[in-house]
């Protein structure tokens, strides 16, 4: 058996005890859920702020002036400690591709109140914000006030991520084209702040115009309730009403550091709205809610497979493959298959 | 009870007919996993074709331009019939971004061996893809002998979908940010054939030597067989080994025309590649058996929920959302329950 994780020490900074029990987290080990059962007691006073966009917005840059303002903020706020979840679901094979960001991430690794964890895709349609989730309650019960979540990308598994946040910044840039403006306004529409970086380069003031039309669309179709991906049935809770907040549009210069104390206010004050309107629990209660049914399912396949005898799944498959039973017919035979 | 849809009809070439069927089948109602089972022995002869690439580099101009090779094709080749299926993960909540582009398909509308149709996302994880697939062997046993699956985003989402394809092509356009490049080369590695995309574009130059480095990159990297998302245990056939395949990089100029003769060439090369190498019918079995999967897992999970004891699951969903038991916890202790 493997040692047991230092719970303990995890609570009281110990990085490496906090790095290692990320890694088993993530791995889905049994070591990791043992240590998740000791740590659950202590989670739920952080701030998740998920951070999406597309490449070429300067996210990274923005996310590292952002754990700055953290660290420093202005006298009304207390310091806190800062998790960064940088969560890459677009290189499923190299797992590589984000190394710039990572890089530039370097000028923050001299200060110990900065956690700085790259998630990678392990392949698992669902497992990634799973793991990120998992990693999270973790830097959660090791007194990280805030946690960044930096996603890649603009796809269903960013929105299913950013799911995970209290606060979603959306990031956008000049220049990247009018189609992009168009084909956000999905993402748009999960904004809690919405933030024009790289302000300093052409075309900045057509890009405000562009945003704040696509703001207004989506204020006016934002849903108060949406089904969560995983819980069509069950829960109904994912999207959660936010009356009375309308998502601010700042303009940063990640590069140069303006703008993010803007943001940095903006975010604090929308931490207290959801405080205020109560829905600070609501989300939490969503983001659990969510796991808990990942893990469900995955447990039930699992030990579906494992009970399923091989030559009766071979045979089926064989159906299957030379095109005599469809996968959805196939799937309620080995179903009704004695296990 | 609904009317029984016709399948006979949908395998005559009623458009009708197969617009419904899509439907029932994306619905994943009873009625559409019928008729599936009634047309699957007429599939696993269609050209699945994903075409993939950020938001601005004009794929539906392209693919719209393609349709028109694959319906008039040089002397030496066969006219097909083209069904399109424009998946656009990215938009859960409004399903209308990509309006902009349906609207640019209509000068493909008068001609009846070319079928469209959107598919947005369900909300569901993995649903998508496999909506898209099911449609895809609605069409293949309609007779359509080409289907071009085009893909929004770039995210894990898009690389599940292109994996049902036969035949990648991955879409770039020039002056979309060096930072794109290096986020793409997990997409990269995807790629059966390239495109450059809007070579009348400034930077075009600097963009193909770039393309042309990750390519080599990729081809170096490129892994032999590669584990699914959805079958880490029990399948590893989902990233086939190309032995023999360079991908090409063919410019072209999707609004004009040009280039794009040239990439139906292409593609039709790499049918012929995979056709000798054997390597189509393992595509075919790839994805197969990821849609098994997926209704397995569907099944699984439904089934179990029809099953719980209410109570059972509030009390225990309770204890997780007062921080006193874990998500992966509950999991376990729900699935040890009684049902």
């Amino acid at each position: 058996m493997m040692q047991k994780l230092d719970v303990e020490a995890v609570r009281t900074g110990d990085r490496i005890a906090l790095a290692r029990t990320i890694s088993e987290v993530e791995n889905q080990t049994r070591e990791g859920r043992l240590a998740l059962s000791g740590l659950v007691s202590h989670t739920g006073k952080a701030h998740l702020v998920g951070i999406t966009g597309s490449p070429g917005t300067g996210k990274s840059t923005l996310v590292s002036q952002l754990a700055k303002e953290f660290r420093n903020p202005p006298p009304a706020f207390t310091p806190q400690k800062v998790g960064i979840l940088a969560v890459d679901p677009t290189s499923p094979f190299s797992g590589g591709a984000v190394l710039g960001d990572r890089v530039r991430m370097r000028d923050l690794a001299g200060d110990e109140g900065i956690f700085i964890r790259s998630m990678a895709s392990r392949g698992a349609l669902g497992g990634l914000s799973a793991a990120t989730a998992a990693a999270a309650e973790v830097l959660d019960a090791a007194g990280y006030g805030v946690i960044l979540i930096e996603t890649v990308g603009a796809g269903q598994d960013d929105v299913e991520i950013v799911r995970l946040a209290h606060t979603t910044i959306v990031v956008e840039a000049p220049d990247l084209g009018d189609e992009v403006q168009a084909i956000k306004a999905g993402i748009l529409e999960i904004a809690d702040i919405l933030v024009l970086n790289k302000a300093d380069l052409p075309g900045v003031a057509r890009a405000e115009r562009a945003l704040r039309s696509a703001l207004e669309l989506a204020d006016a179709t934002r849903p108060f309730t949406e089904n969560s991906g995983h819980h069509r049935d069950q829960v109904k809770t994912s999207r959660i009403m936010q009356k009375g907040w309308r998502p601010p549009l700042i303009k940063t210069i990640a590069t140069s550091g303006q703008g993010t104390a803007e943001l940095y206010q903006a975010i604090m004050a929308h931490k207290q709205h959801l405080m205020d309107d109560k829905l600070w629990d609501d989300k939490n209660a969503a983001r659990l809610t969510n796991e808990l049914e990942h893990h469900l399912r995955e447990n039930l396949y699992g030990n579906w497979q494992k009970g399923i005898d091989p030559d009766t799944y071979q045979r089926v498959l064989k159906s299957v493959l030379s095109h005599r039973l469809s996968p959805q017919q196939a799937a309620l035979d080995l179903l009704k298959q004695p296990k």
